[in-house]
């Protein structure tokens, strides 16, 4: 079996923000703490920022490259937003693990409380996340998904996610919150200190699960579906 | 934040039947492979083998007993029998992850494929698996549960099981399989080479849970219905 | 068959409170009316009210105690707590029907109107109620589960309650209300005067199964999951 | 509160077969047993079996008409067919309770065992019974509807339902079943004679909720659609 | 294959109502644009509006009237009243294509956003509504039901369904919106005006659908309980 | 309000057949019957097959192009892939209607009896299919997918289809099958003639849809998430 620390797990932020790729690595490298070795890498080609399907079609491209370029030398992949851009064809394309950052925190979330609420960038992506949330099965489970009022996909604006965040525990009963974005980084403290719920983090639950599948030799079945085409 | 190797877990067999004790424990080091500390209790008090509705009542004291004499040496609990007995009771009663090994592995499987199975110990469990898979809300998710046709408790008859795994596999389209007790560890390498379908075993899946949520210090949300009565 | 004036029901209060025993049985007599036999028993070793899973898994061995010592003089047995504790355990653990007033009280609701709601003595009880009404597969029956703002847990103030009642009845569309909680005996004639929807009381819903069933010679399948471990 | 022995129950059997009306009347006075008063009309103008959509709008008028005649002189109302004709409507017409016998022995079936399959007449009628199923939001309390392979609406072939419980049981997993036509009174006692499980019968079941909900004064919701239009 | 300028679509409006009849047949020449033939009828011993079951009830004979009057000389059929009254009775009666416009308005919303609303004329039917949305497994793709506040019944209100129309859109988040009434022929122009959503026209929906069917030799599958009786 | 001989359909084959690409222009000329316009373009840059999520992945690009170089030429557009791959992509992506033949004809047959069969090309599409299923909320309204037992994709094995028909209609209970394969067409008649049931051939649906949508002016709601990114 493979030791922990040689593990090389690989993040791969769909978009192509230098930025948002720091402060994934720093959110990684602060879980990770030196026990596994975690790289965060842009997809080649993407847009700024993932929000529309368009945007996921965009990166398609660049995600398998670095799949194909980064195979051998790491053991799982993470897809490092929140809305789980391409993780079907991933996990099909690939035969070592690939992860879902929404599908990893929202399966987690329905483990701590009876009901949780993703705290989502925009009202517009309000759709999309109730969409995954009904095809991972996680219906009676989903206490709302909540976004602030004004668009925050500058994603800084600290006060709109607090308030977002108190209507999702106060008014819709959510016992446990998940970030919605790979770039709301930090904003899980703050909200954890004020309102005493679990916040949960995309990036570190996808990384748990992740170091665990490989130690376990667990991988994406490939019986059938995601089989993907013979070669 | 911990580091791995501070990280301790106790696995509490709800029954009392050493030998699965022994068994779970086996597995157990395997997985943790000296990275972390696990231990493995028998439930005192439990009866042999956690079946019945009855039998999860009777191990509820004996379960809480456990976690109050080890609250401070242990890091997180895992509750080792795949029907998850006494599961919300323990995420109430302990402020500490509790994690159940049929809601990990059940939540896992649903990552690694489309649709899963559970391979059950006896036709009569098969109501309870279902009822659980209701709960977690995994019925879009799973695709049976299937039991050796003659009652199979003694878990140690491979060729039933590996029947009910091929039934469900080709019968029943799933892409992955979930070993529905404690008691069959081994028998997921037999059916997984045979079959080259993931088959996880509820304790390993439990295990990584366990290990990431105490490095990224999450547990249960306290807030509302898991608070349990002031003290 | 069994002559109604020979029916006799043991009610089981599933805590310990003299005084909500009481109410209970004050409110089952109206209804028996002298036709039949009921009688309201308090759990020894159970806490003052059921609240929380803790407070489930220490009344369970007096429950299933009172049920041995009671076994032969009675025909028929209800669980008077409204989210339903040991329900499962004591139809396995008994041949004669054991009838839950969460359950009864919510399936009769169903048939009386399009969509109920249930008021619930506080807010930290909605996710409990919640999870009831999806495991009794309720969910397109159910409008919501009220909870008067602030804790209510002592019972007795009705303002609060009605308030939650009207919220209920005209911003979710309630067309028929719920009483959840065995000790608002009582309130139901408030609320239903005031406005003219109907308001079931678990307690009664339960007798008129329990006296239904007995008759019928019906009682829970012991086939299966609920036969209970072999004696 | 009304007494038992004052209580008076119309059964309407929705055709107009007198054969049934007999059948159905005689399983009632059974279960009444000299308790409570018991009627069984049949419906003028309604066909010989309602088998399909077209039997239940011919059988409308006359259902109605019976109410209408009949409304003083009887406390409730009870819909005699499985596939529950006209209930709504009925609920509606009348302040008084309505009970289908589908609703009321699919609701109860789902209090004495995980699963119930209900046995139909008829393979045509399967697809009814399963919008039914999915009406009351029992999809996941009910294991399967199953009828005998051939046609068997002349409700006299024993052997034929006989093997249709037996596949409910043994394939489909049902703790409990549910007969699904009025017709078939007397069937159930030789199928829970050889499968011991519970064999519930509509009539029985719709009558005891009847009894109880006139003793408590319950009825259907007169608040939004079950008003009616104003008079 | 039938040229669309040789076929014949009657709606049938459910009620009694020439206004709304006329009403309808304007929007429905609007749309036919003289390229297929398309006559409203009202329905005869109809109400003037459908709003209760018994209503429905009521028109049930005159509707099947209506079919067998017109059966020779139209393609096929539409019923005309958003609660779909009588659908399954006239697929099963008729075997030429027989569309309800609440289903084909709600089914075709359903493509054309993630969620939709359906704007209701009174707050009574609202119940209504939601069981059809739970009968054509809609309840994941529904937003809303949403009335005006007061009874608007008289369908000219447009300020009271504009209100409506917002709230849909901006509180619960539906992305378009369905007319719940046939009567409200025209208000839809407004509604997409100002909020730019699109608004389906149940009558509009249901003709194209009518249309496509026809020249495509598609209709009611009369296998099993479409069938109808033997005649 | 455009006339129907002004339409114009481009029909997106997903895949690079020419072949398939013919077949499905055949199917669409006979049923468009010269009343309006209807061309079928091959995806440049795709695969032969569209089987598995990369088809799809690969095949975007150029199905963007086909809109891009002919929205103004064209009023509608379907994806001829019983998948519906990059669906959603392409409901974005422009602002004319686009349907899918999968979404179509499965709604569709909704409409004409209470249960409908998908018959597929292979095994393997299984999960993908019923994945599909449950996105649109059709779990209650689908019978089955059926794959003949060997791999069929190249489509010309009508003896297989045919009994995956006879056991989705016969042992399913499906009332309705849709082919599950633009690449199907003819097979849908000898199946009618067969068993007697409507076969759905998914261009068929999709484009009556897309001509009703164009004469009436509805399209995909750009409110929220299908608004794609600001130009």
């Amino acid at each position: 079996m493979k030791k922990t620390k040689d593990i090389r797990i690989l993040i791969i932020n769909p978009n192509s923000s230098k930025e948002m790729t720091n402060d994934i690595q720093r959110a990684a490298e602060t879980y990770a703490d030196g026990e596994f070795t975690v790289r965060t890498v842009s997809t080649p080609g993407a847009p700024e920022f993932i929000d529309y399907y368009i945007d996921a079609a965009l990166a398609a491209p660049g995600m398998m490259q670095i799949i194909r370029d980064n195979y051998h030398e790491y053991d799982a992949f993470i897809v490092a937003c929140h809305c789980d851009p391409n993780l079907d064809l991933l996990k099909e394309f690939c035969d070592k693990p690939v992860i879902g950052i929404g599908e990893a925190s929202m399966k987690m979330a329905s483990m701590l409380g009876h009901k949780f609420s993703v705290i989502s960038t925009g009202s517009h992506s309000i759709a999309n996340k109730e969409m995954l949330i009904h095809k991972y099965g996680l219906d009676s489970s989903a206490a709302s998904v909540r976004a602030p009022e004004i668009d925050a996909a500058s994603y800084n604006s600290a006060d709109l996610f607090m308030s977002a965040a108190q209507a999702a525990i106060e008014k819709d009963a959510a016992e446990v919150l998940v970030l919605g974005c790979a770039g709301m980084a930090g904003i899980d403290k703050q909200i954890q200190e004020k309102f005493h719920v679990p916040v949960l983090d995309g990036i570190i639950c996808a990384l748990m699960m992740a170091v665990g599948m490989v130690k376990a030799g667990y991988t994406t079945s490939k019986y059938r579906q995601y089989s993907g085409p013979e070669k």
